[in-house]
């Protein structure tokens, strides 16, 4: 007898039963479905690139979290984003493309970093960027709502809203105050969710700002009404900055896009308290907050970037995207009891035949595969009680036990799984209603 | 300025350009879809396993291929297919599973081969297989050449073998000639396609066999005509072995619930040339090969073993299954030209608005995209030309240019992008149209 190895995966990496990857999978496809409804196209990149590929930019997270190994003479790592990869596919590609290059990619990103609840080392972005070639519309960026709309929307949920900033106004507000760089006072806005805003007014007279600063600040960041009170009251602000009022014209129209593009209202506000990463995005930024679980943070995020792919490619390749991190959503909604609605089966109805009646049931097989629906033949050789308990553990809604009597009148035995009724039926009838069955 | 690194995949992996992986991902559609309408559910393990998992059966070559590396203290090694996952899944898992436990599985193995043509260090398997708890009816592989057949039909073949045989009657034919380890012989015969007849028997010769038993397996591996001609030369060998007989009757099985569920004749053919590999496989084993194309090899093969996953687990599983390598397979039918009849395109429709139009454009293209039809804007400011040249490179089939005089009638110019003509419409009758668009 062989050795036996305890069966276990790695710590930190998702894995599912089939009703629970049923579910995830529905949700991939809504997403991937939305994507390509878009005009979306699909690019599926390799998880292993050059490390020196991957580590181009540098930064010091990164490479401590990076899978990374050596075979033979070559540096490999696995990727650990999207981003990355698409900027050296864009620029690999570059001759190849026809810009702006609208790209879709689903996939699976690693992340060694420290185990914890809900966050994996192997997870899947799904990602859309539209990549222009030297300059790009700020009418990408109006699109960018429809899509986290109607994706949202085919997930399931209605009370979502896809909070917009721009990066712009964010740079000239605080330049404005004299603040030219303004990383440390939006890493500490940041955390407003988190500490209040009592607790980020001393940060920022911590960090030597004066008390007039942090009050207007401290007004800046707590602008909000509808969405046209807070464009008035942005304006009212007279800020005299240029790149203050082109973020706000940029915010404006992103507004305009998504609405003509019929977004509901409801839906969008724009929102000075976000910024998303401090160093990649220079435009328009998205977050998107499930209305009854704020807890599970932005489900949605991304932004406008100015150069995509500055580590391969000298051409300027600004850019505007969006990534769902589908594992950690999934997860979230799954401890939340919020997938109840998606279908936790694959087949409709299971055919029991017995022994003398197992050539009938593989012509029935094949008729209500032929008819689109999907079923299954029980063909072990067991108890009847056996048979049914399998029907019960799939979770099949109809069960066809094809009796010798049966097959002699030429009917079938439909069993609703659920009562456990059963009702005689011609093949027709049969087809009929298991062509109703809805996938709930 | 940044430091420019060349952009460029690892040697070996294989990236598709937009309008080819639009065409991969057909096929793999394609291939899950017959997966989930024949009852087979998905799992996804992670891409990352312990070391000693994936090893656990040991084996020199994949031993020199694996991909495997060290993360803190942790031996870890990318998978290389996805049996040795799903043993070990199936293992995990055992009690929350419902036997016969009928999974597909499409994802991507690694493999740190030498590189060649066609030969990918990352490449997508499509697998299916059924696992019984302890005993697993002969039925389930009756089933398999119909998952084939609809597979292969659907991808747009017709003229293809499913080539059967059981490794049954080969253990018993040759034990009956007094070879109790076939191994050898196997290996030699397997050549057959390669090195001919006459190269075969001489090895054979060299194995130390007398000519009589070499005259006897080169009449046996020689065996063919029609199904039933081979079934009769098959009995008319009277080989007094259990198992033989064992074999011949299974194999006989397997083709009458193939043939019951409906799969042409003419797509199937017993064949005793072919083994599969030597230590894994112990009953059933299939091949199929595309009857114009033979020298691409069997594109989807597999079989019936004994025990799935004895390294994990106490219980014995026996299963039945087929893998398509859909990466391989993309590749040598796009080097024969053979995937022509795929849609390389993803969009029926661009919208080419121009500065004092855009509203409307965002107008229209919110109603096609409500009306389900994949379409697009062009939101750049840019001059006609290349406005056009972007719907030509995109491929789009028609282009709507919205000048305002259009705009102030109400009406649309659709443009054939192929021929050039332009026609004026209605909103109802563009949506007619567009509508209409087979994806071809």
């Amino acid at each position: 007898m062989n050795k036996i190895v305890k069966p276990s995966t790695l710590p930190g990496f998702m894995e599912l039963l089939p009703p629970d990857q049923l579910v995830f999978n529905q949700m991939k496809d809504i997403i991937r479905k939305n994507y390509e409804k878009k005009g979306f196209l699909a690019i599926d990149t390799p998880v292993l690139e050059k490390e020196e590929i991957l580590l181009a930019k540098g930064g010091g997270e990164t490479e401590k979290q990076i899978y990374a190994f050596k075979k033979g003479n070559t540096d490999i790592a696995m990727r650990f984003d999207l981003t990355v990869p698409l900027a050296r596919y864009v620029a690999e590609h570059y001759s190849d493309l026809t810009f702006p290059f609208r790209r879709y990619h689903i996939g699976k990103v690693y992340r060694g970093e420290r185990a914890q609840k809900g966050r994996f080392r192997e997870f899947y972005q799904c990602d859309i960027d539209i990549i222009g070639n030297g300059k790009l519309s700020i009418v990408n960026d109006g699109e960018i709502p429809s899509i986290i709309e109607s994706t949202f929307v085919d997930l399931g949920f209605d009370a979502f809203t896809i909070h917009i900033n721009n990066r712009k106004i964010l740079n000239g507000f605080y330049r404005s105050l004299g603040i030219s760089d303004s990383t440390d006072v939006l890493r500490t806005v940041d955390k407003l969710d988190k500490i209040g805003l009592e607790k980020v007014e001393e940060e920022l007279l911590k960090l030597g700002l004066d008390e007039e600063k942090v009050e207007k600040i401290a007004d800046f960041i707590a602008i909000d009404g509808t969405t046209e009170e807070i464009f008035d009251k942005l304006e009212a602000l007279s800020v005299d900055d240029d790149t203050y009022r082109e973020g706000v014209s940029e915010l404006k129209e992103v507004f305009d896009v998504a609405l003509a593009l019929g977004v509901k209202p409801e839906h969008l506000i724009p929102d000075m308290r976000i910024a998303r990463g401090l160093d990649y995005y220079t435009g328009t930024v998205y977050e998107t907050i499930l209305d009854d679980y704020p807890e599970i943070g932005s489900v949605c995020s991304g932004g406008r970037y100015d150069d995509l792919a500055s580590h391969y490619i000298k051409q300027k390749l600004p850019g505007v995207g969006i990534s769902i991190g589908l594992s950690r959503l999934y997860y979230q909604l799954n401890e939340a009891g919020l997938l109840n609605n998606y279908s936790h089966r694959g087949t409709d109805c299971l055919i029991i035949p017995f022994e003398d009646t197992k050539k009938e049931g593989l012509k029935l097989l094949k008729t209500l595969r032929d008819a689109d629906i999907p079923c299954l033949l029980y063909g072990e050789d067991n108890k009847i009680g056996k048979k049914f308990k399998y029907a019960d553990q799939i979770g099949v809604p109809y069960a066809i036990v094809l009796g010798r009597s049966e097959v002699e009148k030429g009917t079938f035995n439909l069993r609703d799984m659920k009562t456990g009724d059963e009702r005689e039926m011609t093949l027709d009838e049969v087809i009929s209603v298991l062509k109703g069955v809805s996938k709930k």
